[in-house]
């Protein structure tokens, strides 16, 4: 493991949520896994008036109370910043040039914003005009928070303005996602074994299943979904990206372009979906009032912050197709949403049955189905057919498993520390590159559109708690979606609905 | 399930070991899961006096003090038989006709010879000679009993005897271990699943290894097993059996012929290994004294019945190759002897590594293996690489299994059991057909050949308790042999010497 370079992170938003909920417990864990560079700090920057002291004690309600607190804290500095004008920066820099002085760090700089997206093309700017944003000696990086545009155009615009001021290789475009263990292991899983590429294509696959469920709502973030909703929020970045993994052509070599020439070309080859097709090919929902365990729940309109007549969709699914050798034929199928009956992210493989049925008819054989569990209880489950034992031939489906947890002596890292360990090695491969982003958003555009401009397209209501529209279940011959729920089964896994 | 139509069973051989601790218990589960035909009696012969009652009380040893006991026990008879002349069967044949007067059962019969070998021509004939053999309206059966010959002229010979007085299809040749539910498993697991078979050739599979090991000597029988030894005991029949399933095409339906035409011809592509090849692709064993947990063990040559200068082997292992196009190339291994460090059967199905690797070079990707357990705790293991939690991509190999024992509603029927039943249904499946029984001994004949005539081929010792000599080892490149013992391990199966 090569140890990084020396280094300060400056995240900008620093009084805000991600920044105490995700980026300093993720950073706390790194320091205490010795992870972090030999000389390093970080530079909390936002427009709050706090002093050093002030923003280390905030960082107590979000950190165990460990022997290693007090120590990590001391890494820890503030800077008030205004964002008006370029002179707004003076003081950053100088406090940038001070901490660096004092503790003799490397003038290198990773710039994290995790600020309200109409800062994401500012802070580049001045950072630019005080001269912060290039070094002939040192590296100066840029870690960009999602949401990532709003559709096409703005994405394109934010990208157009982030390379004035940066070059695309310094830009760190942030997908959470792709710190999953389990997204990772998808390369792993199919470029390390013998057994599974060989049947990673349409000769033997039927189909593929991604399913993102939550069973929260919005839970008082009302306001900021009624502007985002699961197309945005869920599908456009987090799920066309795991998608990119499942259905990427083998890289070059594992490393961030060679792998992100590769989704980028899954993206390229996605079959655009016309405006006048958006009904037959993706269903949106939103959840309505209903009764769960006995308790009343309600609906998405009912939430504060929501508009009594919201069109915004708390729920899509969609069928679409990838136009290359590889996957012609096969349809993919995305499902997120909010208040379904579980939490649970996963990949399902649906591999055709044997083209003979020595057992009887197609339905005595099995379905074999590979499930690569992202979150909760990450893993993967195999579903095959066995005999059943005693006389005759007959086909059960049995299931074999592998739960990572099970590899007690290794921590399943948390996203962010992934994340924010690779952009501080200058690993941009678990970030998403512009082009890509814009190829995810194109396809994405003409649902917008037509969602938009035509008032005929419906919003299908969904109970809360069920999993989601009935015309979802349509969009699979005989509505045959796996339907994991909570609860353990003898599966090992989920029972089925 | 069908209904078994109204039968007798008639035993030779009815006071040997087979019939009290096998055949009886077999047919009292049977019994109890009320698969046993309406009408149905079970006639004991041999050349002891004995009675009705004496018989059924030596049953009272080998099953259960079950409540169904004694309503079993009703259906079991016993006649005394001399087996000089044709004459000797008169009271046999009086008998079956009281019975299945008595009883109303019609005359159809199964004989079963569980004698010594020098009986198996000798019954059928005085079976015919009586009209036993054949009638026009009801089925006579014949199963015969290992071993079938002692070498390819015998085999050939005794087939030729059977055929006089019996046609192929009412003999049935028992294998008891294509009884066994894991080994009629294989042909499920290959033809039922569309993963498997996709990878199920040459291109994808490196190597095969059966091994069947046990962990008992000779036991007292060292007299019986003088003549014998681990190439005929156990590789002649019942592992190149296995190896026949392992390595078939796919059956045109799921019948005994279509299914046996599939393994005699695994059988005719075996490719000969010449007497002077002999020493190069098979080494045999013989275990010698040692101590195994502080406790002094005898050598072989030491068992009672055994010569003190014995060149009987009691482990053998083969490197071999089928050349067909499924798997030209492909090495096959097959390893047996008694006085290894555990008891266990199994195949294990190595995958080639992948052909190019991402994550390092050859030894940090996978070794793909699918392990197939026949005993103890039969069931399916597959060993493939997963993603180390943590930074970077580094490859782990990890496990997932199935266990049969975890369809705890399912008994997992004895071999017996399974081969009684379908004999009595006529389904030959499970049985070795007279072609496939020569071709395994033209295969084996030359083996037998070299040893016997070429003194200089040696047979090396190997401690008790070992995993038989050095040499064997030497057949796979690196000594790479699977090596499963006995404790549980967490890959939840054996841990790995």
């Amino acid at each position: 493991m090569k140890k990084v370079e020396d280094q300060i992170l400056i995240i900008f938003g620093a009084s805000g949520d991600l920044t105490k909920r995700k980026l300093i417990p993720a950073l706390f864990e790194l320091y205490k896994q010795n992870l972090l560079p030999n000389k390093f700090a970080v530079l909390g920057a936002s427009r709050s008036a706090l002093s050093d002291d002030e923003f280390r004690s905030r960082a107590d309600e979000f950190i165990p109370n460990d022997e290693k607190r007090e120590e990590f804290k001391k890494l820890l500095f503030y800077q008030s910043v205004q964002n008006n004008e370029a002179d707004d920066f003076i003081p950053l820099k100088e406090r940038l040039d001070e901490i660096s002085g004092a503790l003799e760090i490397e003038q290198n700089y990773v710039f994290y914003l995790s600020t309200p997206p109409s800062l994401y093309p500012v802070i580049p700017k001045m950072l630019c005009q005080n001269g912060l944003s290039k070094s002939e000696n040192n590296f100066r990086r840029l870690i960009v928070e999602k949401p990532f545009g709003t559709d096409l155009k703005s994405a394109k615009e934010l990208n157009k303005q982030l390379l004035n001021y940066f070059e695309e290789e310094q830009i760190y475009r942030i997908d959470h996602y792709l710190g999953k263990e389990t997204v990772q292991n998808m390369l792993v899983t199919r470029f390390s074994n013998g057994i599974f590429e060989p049947l990673w294509n349409r000769r033997y696959i039927e189909r593929v299943e991604i399913t993102s469920a939550e069973s929260l709502g919005v839970e008082g973030r009302g306001g900021y979904y009624e502007s985002s909703g699961a197309l945005r929020d869920m599908l456009q970045n987090h799920l066309l990206q795991v998608a990119g993994f499942v259905a990427m052509e083998p890289p070059v070599v594992v490393e961030a372009d060679a792998i992100r020439n590769e989704t980028l070309k899954v993206f390229q080859s996605l079959r655009p979906i016309k405006e006048n097709e958006v009904s037959r090919y993706v269903i949106r929902g939103q959840y309505t009032a209903s009764t769960i365990g006995g308790k009343k729940v309600a609906g998405y309109r009912e939430e504060p912050g929501v508009d009594k007549l919201s069109r915004t969709e708390t729920f899509v699914s969609l069928k679409f197709f990838i136009d290359n050798w590889r996957w012609a034929g096969v349809p993919f199928y995305i499902r997120t949403g909010k208040k379904l009956p579980t939490r649970v992210t996963e990949i399902v493989i649906h591999f055709r049955k044997v083209p003979h049925h020595l057992f009887g008819n197609a339905s005595s054989d099995s379905n074999n189905q590979l499930i690569i569990r992202i979150q909760p209880d990450e893993g993967i489950l195999l579903k095959f057919g066995m005999k059943t034992p005693g006389a005759g031939f007959k086909v059960q489906t049995v299931n074999m498993d592998f739960h990572y947890s099970d590899l007690a002596d290794k921590k399943v890292p948390a996203a962010y520390e992934r994340l924010l360990l690779d952009c501080m090695q200058g690993d941009a491969t678990l970030y998403s590159r512009g082009d890509a982003v814009e190829a995810a958003w194109e396809f994405v555009q003409p649902i917008i559109n037509a969602w938009e401009t035509n008032p005929e397209i419906p919003i299908y209501g969904y109970p809360a708690g069920s999993w989601g529209p009935e015309e979802s279940a349509k969009l699979i011959v005989n509505g045959d979606w796996r339907y994991p729920c909570k609860n353990l089964h003898n599966d090992g896994l989920y029972c089925e609905l």
